[in-house]
């Protein structure tokens, strides 16, 4: 189900938003090395066997794009989501067949003082696996408009 | 030309690092968006013509997952790169047609106490465009591992 936009006024400290599953396939690991992180534990089983991840492994920023496209489908922002930066940590690896959710919570809402159509809020956005421990957690500032008048 | 692997004895603190450039079309933009980021001003001309980015331009995560690619290029630690985490902000949008070169500093280095075989470094990568504007910013903290005896 497609959700209305939310503007400012629409969002409290708090507030949650929980992302449908997305499986992540061992082929998509690949792939996504291949182009953007070419190192030998994201590309190959074998190789990836000897290393510091013990099997293969996905890249985070696999891990990072894929937790954008299921904040995209959970929370709605009016405008859209544009991130201006933020502070990520990957407290373990996501492997081949993992099914990732990602849980958003709103922390902080800063309305701006020079600009009164828009705000800043920051929201952590979680990152699970199908066992429940995280593989992502982001803290990240994004604009939020306020309803046009 | 690959540079050979470089071990926590080979870093030292205002070390740096360049990559060769990495060009941008307004295909993989939009490929990378409809897979990751799926939202009118990474997707289409038209659409984002009216929003905050006035004009098409790369997702966030895609300018990280290029800068990635760079890195692995230039900055060639021994046992590969695995960023523990790291804070990133995005200055201004990559564009069709553009094309980035990371720089990457070595900002500190701290070995292990408990692991006497590893260390953490942390870096600051800035990608930057043609014009020399930079892009992406990042600070990441990476393992580096101790030459073998």
């Amino acid at each position: 189900m497609m959700a209305s936009p939310l503007w400012l006024e629409d969002l409290h400290v708090g507030q949650t938003f929980v992302s449908d599953p997305v499986t992540v396939t061992t082929e998509a690991i690949k792939a996504f090395a291949a182009e953007f992180d070419p190192q030998p534990f994201h590309l190959d089983e074998e190789a990836a066997r000897d290393t510091l991840f013990e099997g293969l492994a996905a890249s985070g920023w696999h891990t990072a794009a894929l937790t954008m496209r299921m904040l995209v489908q959970c929370f709605p922002l009016a405008g859209g989501l544009v991130g201006a930066g933020g502070e990520t940590t990957w407290p373990r690896p996501t492997r081949p067949g993992d099914a990732l959710t990602v849980h958003v919570e709103v922390l902080e809402i800063t309305p701006s003082r020079s600009r009164p159509d828009r705000g800043m809020i920051r929201t952590r956005s979680t990152t699970r696996n199908q066992h429940g421990e995280a593989v992502q957690i982001s803290t990240v500032r994004i604009v939020a408009w306020r309803r046009p008048a």
